[in-house]
C-alpha cells in the first residue's frame, strides 16, 4: 500500500492505517502523506517507510512506484485527503496500473466520479472505497436477512445519524477538520449531507437492496456564518414503495456518531446503532424481539456474511477500526485470489465501489436540488 | 366523576380510572358506559356504581345529574367514546356546568373543539384533555429546562412514535380497536395522525414551548385495504426557525409505544424515551452526558414540574398510569384549589386544555393538507 | 381498609394508599395514622377520612371498629409502622377477625411471626405482606417459567439491591427515614439485611422455587458511627444444591433501588431489574437473547401469572404503585371471592403471606448469626 | 515478533497477532505456531512467515535466532500455547536475552512464575502479561478516578465474569478449547477461577490499587463429569477494610463475556462492563450519574491514561482487540524507549507484568484453599 495524504496532522489517514494493518495483510510501503514536505518526511519516518519511498507529491510516487519492478512496488494507492483533492490520484493510479482505496465521498463531483469508473471498466482494476458503517458484520446480518425475506416486504427505513461537533462555529477557532469539512471549494456543495448524509444514505439502500428514487430535502445552516449546510432531513422513498426519513445533523449539541437505522417490513424489523454495533435488535409481529449479537453461538442463524467479517468469537466486542478492516481485508483478499487466479468468494466481495460512489454523489447533488426547489418530491437522478 | 364511555369492551375507559382512582380524591359516582345497556348495567355493577346513577345514555345522565342537589351530583364529567361521540356528550356537560376531562383527539372536527372553547370561555368551566405523555415528571423537565435557557436556542427537534399493532389488517380480523380507529367515520380524516402523530405533535409543541409554522408531510396506507394512513413521515418548521421531525407508524412490526423525542438547542439537548420514562438524558456540548432520574436526589437539579408530579422518591419506576393520574390530579387539585376559592398552583394548572385540542385538530387537518400537496411547505393554519 | 401508621410524615403509608387505590377496589375508612394526634387528625382529614372514624391508637380504632355493625366496618387493617410496631396492632386485629396487610418484615422477632401464623391458623383469617417486588408481572412471569421447566435444573442465583441513600451519617443529620431504620430499638437486629436484604431473598426463593439451606454471610458497618449493618454479601445454597450470591448495601454510592436477579438453569437464564421492571431478559444457551415485555403480544408465550397482573397492554409502562397495587388486588380478590362463597383463582392466591413474612425473619437471624461465625457455613434455621 | 503457539486451530494467537498488528508496530518474523510440524509450517505460511524462521518447537526457535545478527533477530517471544507450557519457553526466551509477552495465568504453578521474576530482575528484561481487560481506556479512566481521590475511599467492590460457554459437558463433545481448559493436567488446579477469576481478581485490584487481603471461596462444578470448578462466588477483603464480592462462572447459561465491575466509595462509585467498553458510569451523591465515553470531549475530565489508548476520537466504539492492541502497544513503545535511551511515560510503562501474574496464581491458589476449608476467611497469602 501506497498512501496519499494522512499525515501526521490528519485524522482519516491513522484510521486506514489501524484498519489496513490489523490483519497482518497490508504493509504501508511508501506514501506522499502530505504536501507539507516537512510533515511528509517526519510521518514518513515515524510510520517506518524507506526514505526512498517517501515521496513530495502523489504524482512522484505513482511515477517513481511504477518505474519499480512488478515484484518491488507498491500493490495499490489509498488516498485520504480532502474530498477536492481525491480525483487525481486516484485518475493517475489507474492510468499507471494501480487499484485504488478511497475515502468517501469518492470525488468532488458526480462527473469525476463516472470518469472514474470508466477507467475502471477500462482497465479491470479495483476500487474500493471506505464505507466504513457497511464493513460491521451486525449491518451485514441485516442485509443477509432482509435480502432472504425476513422482514418480507420492506414498508419503512428510518435512518439518522446526530453529531453535535460543529454546534459552535468551530471552523473559525483553529479547528482544522472543521475548516475544511465547512468549506465549499474543498468538502463540495454540501456539508453535512456530503460528509455523515451520504453515509446514511449508503447504509439504507446498502441494508434493504433498495435504491432512492424520490426524495424532499430541508438543509439548513443553523450556526450563522457556516458556509454549508449543518443538519438535513429528508423524506425518502424507495423504489418498492418503501417511505423513509433521513437525518443528519452536525448541530445535535451533545451526540458522538450516533447513526442509526432501523428497517420495518410486513413481517418484522431490524435496527442497528453504530454505539453497539456488535448488537442487532429483530423485532417481530407476535414474538419477543431478539438480541442478535456478533460471532453469537446460533447455529447458522447468522449469515455467512457476518461470520466471515468476525474476528473474535460473541463477547469481544469489534468496534469501528474492525469495521474498516473489513474493508480492507475483502478488499484484500479480493485482490489475492485475483493474483492467485482464484474466484473471490461473495463474502469478499462484499465491499463498496465506484458504483457506491457515484450514488453517493448523486445524494449529495440530489438533496441539494430538492432543498432549492418548492416541490415536494424531486427525483432521485444520477 | 361520571363517566361517558368505557364499558367493559372497551380499552381507555379502565385506564381512566386507574390513574383518577390513584390518588384517592376521586370517585366514580355515575355512568353511561355503553350504547349497549347489557354491558352499560353490568360494567356499572362491576365498578360498584349504585343503580340509580347507571344511565343508558349521556343525555340521562347529565339531565338527571344535573338535577339533583349541588353535593350530590358528580363534579365532571369524563368523555372515553370514540372519537366521533365526543362532542355532543362535552358540549352538554358544559351547557349544564360540568366540569369536563376528555380523551384525545378532543372532538372530530376542529370546528366542535372551536365550539368548545367558545362554551369554556363563556362559562368559566374547565375542559381537560388527556395528552397522557405531557404528564411524565421527566417531560415536564425538559420542558422547564428548555424554558430556563439551558439548553439555549433551540434549533432541532426530532419526534418519533412507532407502533406496530396494526402491521395487518387487524380491521377485518375482529379487532375492535383497529376497526373504529381505521374508520374515518369514526376517527376522522387521519388514522395514524390522528391518533399518535397528534401526541408527538403536541409532545413537541409541550417541551420546547414552540409552535409548529410550516410542515411537509408525506402520509402513507402500508396495508392494502386500509382506509386511513397508517404511516406518516414529516418535516417540521417551528415559529424560531428551528427545524423538526416528526415520524409516526403503526406498521413498524415490532414496536410498541416507542414515543421517543430529542431536542438540541445551542448548549445541549435532552433525550426522553416513554418506554424508560423516568430518566432524561441531558447532553452537553462539552461536558459528559447526565442522566437525570425522576425523584432524584439533586437538590435543586429538579424542577418543581417534576416533583410535584412524583409520588415516589427516586429508584421507584412509576409509569404511563401514573403520567395520566398526574393529569387527573393537576386538574382535581385546581378544581379543589377553585372550590376552596384559593388560587392553584402553576404547577397544578400544567395540564392540557382546549387550546392544546384545537391545536391538536390543527395538526390532523395540516398534516393531511400537506401530503396531498405537491408544495414542499404548508402553512401550519388553525 | 383501616390504617394504622401511615400520616403525613410518614413514607410507606403514602405508598399503600396510591397502591391500594388504584383498581377501585379499597376505600381507606378509618385510621389511627400516627402516634401524634395532631398529625393524626390532620392526615385522616386530608384524606377524606370522616371524623368518627379518625382514630388517635390502634387499640382504639380496632375495637371501635369491632363494635361497629359488620357492613360498616372495614374490612382489613393495614399496618405501615415501623417494625417494632407491627405485631401489636397485628395481633389485635386478628384477634378482633380483621384481616391484616402488613409492611415488611412482618414483625421484631422470628417468635412474634410465629405468633401470628398460630393465630392465623387457628381463625382462618389471611395475613398479606407487601413484598412489593413480587407483584411484578416479569418476576411472575419468571417464577412460572422457572417452574415449567423453561429453564431447566437451576444451577445459580445472583441477586443484588445496592442503595446509596446511607452513603453519609444521615441519621444523624434529621434524616427520620434513616433515623429509624438505622436504630436496632426500632429496626431490629439487622439494618440493611433486614431493610432491603430480605426483599433480595425473597425475590430469589419465589422466582427459583427453592429454598435456602446453607449461607455465609459478611456484614459491614461502611459509615463509621452507624449502630447497624449498612452493607452485606452472601453466598447461598439452595435446597437442590444451586449456588447463589446476595448482595445487598445502603451505601452503594450513586445507586437507587438497583433490585436484579439473574436465575441459570441447565438450558438458560432469566434477568430482571427493579428499574426496567417490564422487561425480562431470557438467555438461552444455542439462540438468541429474548427481550420478555410485559402485556406483550406473544399469544401464550405469557404466563397468566404475568397477564393476570398487568393493567395496561405492551409499551404501557407499569412501575412500583401498579407492583404494590397487584399484591392488593389479589389480595382483595382473594377475599372478594371468600365473601362471595367462590374459589379464589390460583393467580388470585399469588401473594405473599405470613410464611414468607417468617422466613424473613428467619433470613436475618440467620445472615447475623453467621456474620458472626467463624465458620464458613451456617444452617438455615426457621 | 517471534510466537509459541498459536497456530491455525489455537484461538488466543490469532488475538495477539491482530493486536499486535493495528498500530504498525510490530511485524510476526518467525514462529514456533504448534507442536504439530505440519500445522507449524502451514500456519506459518499462511501468516507470511519466512521458511527459515519457521520453527517446528521453541528450543529451535530461540536458540537459532539468538544466534542471528542482532539487527536482524526477533526482539521478543509471544508465548500462547496452554497454561502447562507456558514456563519453559519463557524462562529459555529469557535465558537468552530475549523479552517475553505471555498470555494468562502466566504459568502452571506460582513456583514458576515467582522464578521468572527472579530472572527478570536479574536480566533486566520486560515481561509482559496480557490481562486484556486492563487495555480498555475507561478501565484506565476508572484507576485514574480512584487514585485521585474522586469516589472518596473505596467502601465496596463488586466484579462478576459470568460465561455460559461451558454449560455442557463439552469438553466431551470435541470442543478442544474446553478439553484442554478443563483439564487440570493442561490448565491447572482451578478451571472458571483460573481462566477468569483471575481477570476479574486482577480488575479489581487494578482499579483500586488496593490489595485482597482474605477471601472467602465457594467454588463449584456444576456440570456433572467436569474435572474443575465451572462456577465460583467468592467474598473479598481488602487491604484498607473495603468488602468485595467476586463472581465468575462459565456455567451462566446465555451469557457471553459478561465481565463488569463496580466500585463504589464515599463519594461517588463507578461502573463499567466489558460489553460496553467505552462507556465508564460515573455515581454521585447528589448529583445524576454521567456517562464518561472514551475519547470524548470533556476537556481534562479524561485522564490521560484514558487519552493515551485511544485511537479515535468519541464515537467510534473500539472493542476488545484494541484493547490488547494497547498492551501490545505500551510494551512496544516500552521498548522503543529503552532502546532509543529515553525514559518510557508513564502511560507506556502501564502494562500488566509479571507481579500482577504471580498475584494472579496466588488468587488461583487462595480460592481453592479457602473452597476446601470450612473456615470462612483464608488469608490471602502470595
Amino acid at each position: 500500500m501506497g498512501m496519499v495524504g494522512g499525515g501526521k496532522d490528519a485524522f482519516i489517514g491513522a484510521i486506514h492505517r489501524h484498519a489496513a494493518f490489523m490483519d497482518g495483510m497490508v504493509e504501508l510501503v511508501c506514501g506522499a502523506l502530505s504536501i507539507n514536505p516537512d510533515i511528509a518526511v517526519d510521518s514518513a519516518r515515524s510510520l517506518f517507510i524507506a526514505e526512498d519511498r517517501t515521496y513530495l507529491n502523489f504524482e512522484e510516487m505513482i511515477k517513481k512506484e511504477a518505474a519499480l519492478p512488478a515484484d518491488k512496488r507498491m500493490d495499490f494507492v489509498t488516498i485520504v485527503t480532502p474530498n477536492f483533492a481525491h480525483f487525481a490520484p486516484a485518475m493517475m493510479a489507474l492510468d499507471h496500473g494501480f487499484h485504488v482505496v478511497i475515502e468517501k465521498p469518492i470525488t468532488f463531483t458526480i462527473d469525476e466520479a463516472k470518469q472514474l469508473k470508466q477507467k475502471l471498466d477500462e482497465t479491470g482494476l479495483l476500487l474500493c472505497l471506505t464505507h466504513t458503517y457497511s464493513g460491521y458484520p451486525m449491518v451485514k446480518q441485516a442485509k443477509a436477512m432482509v435480502k432472504d425475506g425476513v422482514l418480507g416486504k420492506i414498508r419503512k427505513v428510518y435512518v439518522e445519524y446526530p453529531q453535535g461537533w460543529l454546534s459552535k462555529l468551530s471552523e473559525r477557532e483553529g479547528n482544522a477538520q472543521a475548516a475544511w469539512r465547512t468549506d465549499p471549494k474543498k468538502s463540495g456543495k454540501s456539508g453535512c449531507m456530503g460528509d455523515i448524509g451520504t453515509h446514511a444514505a449508503h447504509l439504507a439502500e446498502y441494508i434493504t437492496g433498495l435504491k432512492i428514487t424520490k426524495l424532499c430535502a430541508d438543509l439548513n445552516v443553523m450556526v450563522e456564518g457556516r458556509m454549508l449546510d449543518d443538519d438535513g432531513n429528508v423524506l425518502l422513498k424507495f423504489e418498492n414503495g418503501a417511505a423513509g426519513v433521513l437525518m443528519a445533523s452536525q448541530v445535535a449539541a451533545g451526540e458522538e456518531n450516533a447513526l442509526k437505522i432501523r428497517v420495518y417490513g410486513e413481517k418484522g424489523g431490524v435496527e442497528w446503532a453504530q454505539h453497539e454495533p456488535n448488537t442487532l435488535l429483530l423485532k417481530w409481529l407476535d414474538q419477543p424481539t431478539q438480541i442478535l449479537r456478533a460471532g453469537g453461538n446460533y447455529g447458522d442463524r447468522l449469515s455467512s456474511f457476518a461470520t466471515h467479517n468476525c474476528r473474535t468469537p460473541g463477547g469481544h466486542p469489534e468496534g469501528y477500526l474492525e469495521a474498516f478492516g473489513n474493508i480492507y481485508r475483502n478488499f484484500s483478499l479480493t485482490l489475492a485470489a485475483r493474483i492467485d487466479g482464484k474466484e473471490p468468494s461473495k463474502e469478499m466481495l462484499d465491499f463498496p465501489r465506484v458504483e457506491e460512489g457515484i450514488r453517493g454523489m448523486a445524494f449529495i447533488d440530489n438533496v441539494v436540488a430538492s432543498s432549492q426547489s418548492d416541490k415536494k418530491w424531486t427525483d432521485y437522478t444520477v
